[in-house]
């Protein structure tokens, strides 16, 4: 059985606790990746913070505690098991960690994204530049603070040519800002990937809270339609350490429509056929960028704040 | 009875036939603007173009016949009863319609649409941006001959405070572009209004085509989404001179959600209560500009092409 370039799987993940430990973890992704790979999918994308719990949901104020759930190399021991597998199926895949870089001397830690071609080569990376949540923490159950635990990204909006598309990369939060998609479509991207953790008691707001799944679904939807690009949307879901995540991972078509959606809180993969030519009637004709953009009438998207 | 500031009314309006009189025209406006107001409505919004056919369906060689399309002066003798019915009832309104303007002593042709207040006057104005089409006649039964017959806008992206409220307004083709949306917000919008003209055959791709009433929805809930601001849409729909185009007007909350639809493809008011204590929940936490925005990271959106 061979795979198809243009077949794609979403890897969908139930709770990573706090309690497992990474080799579980990992051969949950080995797992999830041999049934993408035995369903046909030559790429398969994995959530958000794949190798950990979510956890900015604690205040965690002993360095070296925070420092665990971090990976300082990649690839790692601690993951060798996840690329030689996909080399030997010949699987490209792309998973999220919480990266701690030497930078200039310095350290800087980041939500961090990367794309790993059939090959077990790094082909991409990413860090999130929208961050949600907050720096300090609030009077509330769970969490949110990922403004403390990260920086925003330094890596811009990249895409990356790789297995037969382009991809861009973006992080949980970021799919909700159109720039983010406009930014990766104008630099190239035809296929957007984008692994999320989605507390659904994120904002707080009842009113808000109680609409998670429909605005998960409308943000994929319009990033794809407004862009012409397949959209690949990876949750990790379920009951995490006590803090429910919603699921709803999604494939979704340049036209807006979702082509197989999850139906778990669980481990689940799902499949869909995603040929590039899809874009092209789009791109030809309503989303013409060359015909149609007006770039000197948006000048307030980029003024300083 | 006295009208709500925050009650707000969409017009939808079936066909206006290149055989109707500016009089039959206008005095569906007013009907329309009458029923709006008996329930309660401070403001109604009409389509784009809402005073004649939508004319660039057709190659149109002759100036004079297509001068007659414009209007030379707003407001004018044609559209007075219109006003002064808005004044009397006191309650504000939009439309559309073909402008020709004199600017530095030269003709100019833009696709415009008016803000008018509750004492009939004109509170603000935006010439389209994003003209959709060909200039150049093509082999298809109805033309798109927007970007032949108007220029694209020149007044950017303005705001206009007015009743209670600050609105942006936009134009058919600019709801499709979250540049527009995101720009109205930026620019202080908390409620846009946008009136389209969307034949069903406006691509030629069939497949496309097949899907105009859900990009229509998923581009008004997407702009609402995504900028926490109400929109108000308003389609000129129906069989106009043997070219079929969409309904479904509707009133979008800023959490995505339609709470009025239209359910015709004639002359058809919707209304709802729209106040704008309403985005507050989402700017506050999710959508906060201050915090989350990175318009640094943009610069691909506004870069020349």
């Amino acid at each position: 059985m061979s795979l198809h370039p243009d077949r794609l799987a979403v890897a969908q993940m139930g709770p990573n606790n706090r309690a497992d430990s990474r080799a579980q973890i990992v051969e949950r992704h080995i797992a999830l990746m041999e049934e993408a790979a035995s369903a046909g999918a030559g790429f398969v994308l994995f959530p958000e913070l794949s190798l950990t719990t979510f956890f900015p949901r604690w205040l965690i104020e002993d360095e070296a505690e925070l420092d665990s759930f971090y990976e300082a190399e990649m690839p790692n021991d601690g993951v060798a098991t996840l690329f030689s597998r996909g080399r030997e199926l010949g699987i490209g895949f792309s998973f999220g960690y919480a990266e701690l870089a030497e930078e200039a001397g310095a350290r800087h830690r980041y939500n961090t994204s990367i794309l790993v071609d059939g090959q077990g080569r790094i082909a991409g990376k990413y860090r999130k530049v929208h961050l949600p949540g907050h720096s300090e923490p609030q009077p509330r159950t769970f969490q949110h603070l990922e403004k403390r635990y990260f920086e925003p990204g330094n890596l811009g909006f990249p895409t990356f040519p790789s297995m037969g598309r382009t991809f861009g990369i973006c992080i949980c939060n970021d799919r909700r800002w159109p720039e983010t998609h406009r930014s990766l479509r104008l630099n190239g991207a035809d296929t957007i990937i984008v692994g999320y953790n989605t507390p659904t008691d994120h904002t707080g707001h009842a009113s808000v809270d109680a609409l998670s799944l429909f605005h998960n679904q409308l943000s994929l939807q319009a990033a794809a339609y407004q862009n012409s690009v397949w959209v690949l949307g990876a949750a990790k879901c379920g009951v995490e350490d006590g803090s429910f995540m919603l699921g709803q991972s999604m494939i979704v078509a340049p036209s807006g429509e979702i082509v197989a959606q999850a139906r778990s809180v669980a481990d689940e993969v799902i499949v869909a056929t995603c040929p590039v030519a899809e874009t092209v009637p789009y791109r030809e004709t309503i989303f013409s960028f060359e015909k149609h953009r007006r770039p000197e009438c948006y000048g307030a998207i980029t003024a300083p704040r």
